[in-house]
């Protein structure tokens, strides 16, 4: 399943043959991805011609279809479910149509795409009709900034406000897709901007809303506008996508997710803890950027100089973070004293509950 | 919005000038879109070239954009919500997954397209996850069934299950597509089949369960059936887009849905009561046709003897019920005896919190 938040379809890595890195239970939402993924029907043989044909179903950020006219057609679809991804408490309408539709647009990224348009399935108790009329603009609003403006959708009543998003983007004639798997051991990984800022902004805000502390320092601001108005790497992931190997984005905190690309690369991997750039300080902040999630840059594999002129070239800010390995190493991190540990798949899991990470989510 | 139960995006008509063809208020969610459409952005220019562009936003069955290399792509969602769409003692897993996908798929017939891919995104509470697993699992193996296969998806916790369901399909170069707007003064209106069954169906399913009454008769069980595992007409679609001069599917019962395609198409209408076929019999069976709703087949609006020849030509039963009149004259019903009277735009709307029709839901 393509998905933002909660949908990743692969799980850890689970090659490791070496006892004290030997694979993690998956999360709980892959785990019953996996479930599903078993009991799907295969996919049929499509007659080719008049009709887009599914090129790349589940597993990755979006699904590809070939158009016949040529060109990649790719979707993906994303969900923020109240008290479970939102708190009416601690997010306005504004934050949570914006969310959704950034989150569902970083996939498109994630891709290496180009946004097209966007559809909204909003689920609202009648007596919660302004609130959903302001999530619908919020959304539609954020989706025309991106690229993909508002296309048309559904709203139905239910009993606790709900928005899913659905993003269509295209990979233009002879552009090239990037995926989760296809990194190689030997590649450097990469990431395109600090981690763990929205995991620390979100605590803060529930802080700020639960102890009604005084108004937050300018820091400290800028880290709850990382978690309520986040922004997708598009640039980057269009840029990127040809000198890469391998990438996805990061929802769901580095960790998890690196376990995903290792998974669908068949690799292991190896971080380095000091050169995880932290959006906040100290153990709090390297907890936030390894577990914490919602941070929506871009996690990309490839040959380094490739990957680091083509960033160069485009302007794009790329910070090496480690490298990849043999899947039988697994994946590590590399303290800053020189030990390798094993690097858990622990992050945001709607499934599990409750984030385990920082934010207490 | 495109969508399908519960989302259209066109109120009633509303240009009647004869008191006693007063426009009645619109319904719940027809009103709550409005609202939501008076807020949107209005669409930037998109630069031409590589991207799809959005050619047909909110107000049809299905958005639609130009793809670069020729064609149009076509996208539609639609919810399932636990408690509004479904009732867990009614609708096994099977049923859930089957209809959201089927409802969604007949948005893309509604516009005489063919269908692509789907994707899911799906809210259950933990505690449900074998039923998630069935619903998604019943998805999978329809949208397969109906050429439009599973593509992606996404999976979230939540309180109460639901199921969004989008679907991708597309135009091909050149072949036409069928909008709400475009019926004329004079033309025929046409439906593919009986109507009324759907909602029948689920009244006797209920009936059956909370009665707890013997086995239904053969006749009964065909009717739970059509409630149960409804057929999106693809194949009418596609081969009436070209002769009628607008069409859509029937999904909130023919009274509420001929209102909006009244009002997208600036015309009148007039049904003929004794040419509407009716699934049931009698009083009951006339109210289900009309007010019932989740038939899902598709109402279409042209010249008689093109659209004839057409449904001729191509073996698709077509049932004439009436004809395009003046805006002037609103939506009228001609009762059995001769006698003309308004048609209210009444039918299913999860916004009223009910729906007002014979089932009961």
């Amino acid at each position: 399943m393509p998905p933002g938040k909660g949908g990743k379809a692969d799980g850890p890595a689970s090659r490791s043959t070496h006892e004290d890195l030997a694979p993690q239970p998956p999360s709980g939402e892959d785990r019953l991805l996996r479930r599903i993924l078993d009991v799907l029907p295969p996919l049929a043989a499509v007659e080719g011609g008049a009709v887009p044909r599914l090129t790349l179903g589940p597993g990755d950020d979006a699904a590809a279809f070939g158009w016949p006219g040529g060109g990649l057609l790719l979707l993906t679809t994303d969900a923020a479910e109240e008290g479970v991804h939102f708190d009416r408490r601690l997010h306005p309408p504004r934050a949570i149509g914006r969310r959704a539709v950034a989150a569902a647009v970083s996939d498109i990224a994630a891709m290496g795409g180009r946004p097209a348009g966007t559809l909204i399935s909003l689920v609202a108790p009648p007596s919660q009709e302004s609130a959903a009329v302001r999530i619908a603009e919020a959304a539609a609003n954020r989706a025309r900034e991106l690229g993909a403006p508002l296309a048309g959708g559904n709203i139905t009543a239910g009993e606790r406000l709900g928005l899913h998003v659905t993003v269509a983007g295209a990979i233009p004639p002879g552009a090239p897709l990037l995926r989760r798997g296809g990194a190689k051991p030997g590649d450097g990984l990469f990431v395109t901007g600090k981690l763990g800022g929205a995991a620390l902004g979100l605590a803060l805000l529930r802080q700020q809303v639960e102890v009604r502390t005084a108004s937050l320092a300018p820091e400290e601001e800028a880290l709850v506008a990382r978690h309520l108005d986040p922004e997708p790497r598009l640039a980057a992931g269009a840029a990127l996508a040809g000198a890469a190997h391998a990438g996805m984005d990061i929802s769901d905190g580095l960790a998890l997710d690196l376990h995903r690309l290792a998974a669908a690369s068949g690799v292991g991997a190896l971080i380095e803890e000091p050169r995880v750039p932290l959006a906040g300080k100290g153990a709090r902040g390297l907890e936030a950027a390894l577990f914490g999630g919602e941070d929506y840059e871009l996690l990309l594999a490839g040959p380094r100089k490739r990957v680091g002129s083509a960033a160069a070239a485009a302007e794009i800010p790329l910070i090496p973070v480690g490298r990849v390995t043999e899947a039988r190493e697994g994946v590590r991190l590399r303290r800053a004293g020189g030990v390798n540990e094993p690097l858990p798949p622990r992050g945001w899991d709607s499934w599990a509950g409750a984030q385990r990470g920082p934010s207490g989510r």
